[in-house]
């Protein structure tokens, strides 16, 4: 079984806007066991519309169709699939009528040309919108459907749930689906998939899908079965091996972020966090307070990205900044002991480092810490630890990035 | 003179994953006045291939493929073209060197399969590519021109750049095209809209693209004349019309960013900057110091989350968040001049809100703060301001963005 989709809209095909409704589509769709074989974006232009259109349908069972549904002439989609089917076009007084409907209870009058909105397709069922004004339609073409969805993704996800997917249900054989994910930190993309593609390249079923984020990894399983039991079968025995290859790369088995494991241990153990950090600017804070619900174990930070600021509001020792440097693991250390003591938090995390783009000036030790270069400390109940990394990147956002997923993962770890 | 794009890959027909080489394919020709009038992705399939390839020559003068030029059965791209065309591939011994050396310098053997990469569709002319091993393919077909291009972006880009935008230089008629970017913050999109496009809607040329990313906002104006002359006086017109109507909202007149044009200022001034934030979390000073260098002028920042600490670190007193509450005009104020204080910078911006999703327990003042309501104060030589605004939104991210956006607008305009 087999689907196209086809965006359309001229704003789709300058350099700033991608398509995004074929993500959704293309989700749900792999849910019924529909493949998605081809995508396509085509302006406002009737002529291209109608011969895709036509062209989909000759190869593919379901032609699914976004955007192109408003009140304008720049609006071709009703005309062009009207043409690629051959088919001509009624007025529904009653699809005008809710439309105009709409416009009163917005205190509006409707203009003269939303009327286009309610020229239907011969033949077509009209699925109905319950967040603007373009209904949707559903035309059975021989063996094939055309859909018509409309263009703003609030809009097209709620008819495509409410009306599309009972319709598609009913067509394809009843498949459970089940996934299993796993969020991974501590190893590059590379070496996850060396270690896990000869566990998950043998198999069709679940398919395996890997996710690279700044040092943040996931790996989804899908596996599409008659029953429920031989789906999670599946899981269980390709899920058991990977977790057997990656042992405790892995921080969570669900769709848990770093942040979100830390903050529920800290949660759960009454514990509280605090940060300094110096090259991720705030980073780290930033994302540890993603989390909602995160001030109850997030007290605060300091970004101390002066050097004398390190002093002054963490008690970080002059000699040891003279001697070892602002980027150092003794620095690190000490940002982390100061932060939790001014703070009264059980732990903290510090980040120092170089994020680029250019090396530090040498300091009293002689050696500036080169681009990549960071320090990561965390204090605890039990002492204070540091580990380092110099990432062989000069791009800061990067490197900024890889430091505060480094420092959550050594937190989570340090926590335990 | 118009161009369609079709990206190669199943990966691209998943869930996760869209197509981006063809924003920067879109931009380089555009710039050289080809439209791209429609985008495909198809997966590795020969025959889909084949038949997206023909049709669009059909139709487009240019078709530009990306990815499928790889070594593998999976690879389809050059046979699919050759199919396409009706043309035999040609093994060339240059190229199949080429690429074991290359595999050489890496310590590695070429495999054999790579000896396909080496395989030229008949009467193509030959792309380099400084940064992969795939070679690209520029062939002539009647009036048409079919490139075929790697999928790596890296590697996509460079070819692209160096090999074909001097083919098609020579192939369109020379035009000058001159840009003019507004950058803007204090309205909303809508009202940006609204007021501007009475002005921008009436010219074709220059072409005029508004873009809205959490507060911050764009307007990109796109003259394409014969002589520079010609475009420089059609961005003045549009341009100056443009100001007159945005006044002081506009506070770039090139693509630097809000924290950019602080950072100048500051810079220039010989002035310093610290922060204060509760809501927004670290999101501010993070902002701030994704500028390369800004720590000439960013001497660092406090995240106090929790309340005490805002009395412990930044000396709030307790009178004031008791009777006003921790998200209070008074509060922000005095986050502010603490951290002025504590730090001994020129300036001094604060940021305390409720960021959602639930509101505030009511304090003593038995007034709880509403989700999306965020308070910003200023610290400076002069004085203290503050700032209040209720966002409409219990969208945590979007709370947390926009309040940043506002309080670096704010220190702009303070600044002067």
């Amino acid at each position: 079984m087999n689907a196209e989709i086809i965006a359309v809209g001229s704003e789709m095909l300058t350099p700033e806007r991608v398509d995004t409704n074929s993500l959704f589509l293309t989700g749900e769709l792999n849910n019924l066991g529909i493949e998605v074989v081809e995508k396509h974006v085509v302006g406002d232009d009737r002529g291209r519309l109608t011969r895709t259109v036509r062209r989909a349908l000759e190869h593919s069972r379901f032609v699914l169709i976004s955007g192109g549904l408003g009140p304008t002439e720049d609006d071709v989609t009703r005309d062009a699939v009207a043409s690629a089917l051959w088919r001509k076009q009624i007025f529904h007084a009653d699809i005008s009528d809710a439309i105009e409907e709409r416009f009163r209870r917005m205190k509006r009058v409707m203009p003269e040309i939303n009327r286009r909105q309610a020229m239907v397709i011969d033949g077509a069922e009209v699925l109905s919108n319950d967040r603007g004004t373009a209904p949707g339609q559903w035309i059975s073409a021989g063996d094939g459907v055309v859909v018509l969805l409309p263009g703003p993704p609030y809009e097209l996800k709620s008819m495509f749930t409410r009306e599309c997917l009972p319709r598609l249900r009913a067509m394809v054989p009843p498949m459970v689906i089940r996934t299993q994910v796993y969020r991974i930190s501590g190893m590059s993309e590379s070496d996850l998939d060396q270690t896990i593609s000869p566990i998950y390249k043998v198999y069709e079923n679940p398919a395996t899908t890997v996710l690279a984020h700044n040092g943040d990894l996931q790996v989804h399983l899908r596996a599409r079965c008659e029953t429920e039991s031989e789906a999670l079968a599946l899981l269980a025995d390709v899920g058991g091996r990977i977790e057997a290859a990656l042992g405790d790369k892995i921080y969570a088995r669900d769709s848990s972020t770093l942040e979100e494991v830390v903050g529920r241990k800290l949660r759960e153990r009454g514990e509280t966090l605090s940060v300094a950090e110096s090259a991720t600017g705030g980073g780290l804070a930033e994302r540890i307070t993603t989390v909602a619900g995160s001030s109850s174990y997030f007290v605060g930070g300091f970004v101390t990205y002066a050097v004398r600021l390190k002093r002054e509001l963490l008690g970080v020792p002059a000699e040891t900044l003279e001697q070892f440097g602002p980027v150092s693991a003794e620095t690190a250390a000490a940002m982390a002991l100061g932060a939790r003591e001014k703070t009264g938090s059980t732990w903290a995390v510090s980040i120092t480092g170089n994020a680029g783009p250019t090396a530090d000036e040498p300091g009293a030790n002689g050696i500036g810490a080169p681009v990549g270069a960071v320090y990561i400390g965390i204090a605890g109940t039990k002492g204070t630890e540091t580990h380092h990394r110099v990432w062989p990147s000069s791009d800061r956002p990067r490197v900024r990035a890889f430091a505060a997923q480094m420092a959550l993962d050594m937190l989570n770890r340090a926590i335990g």
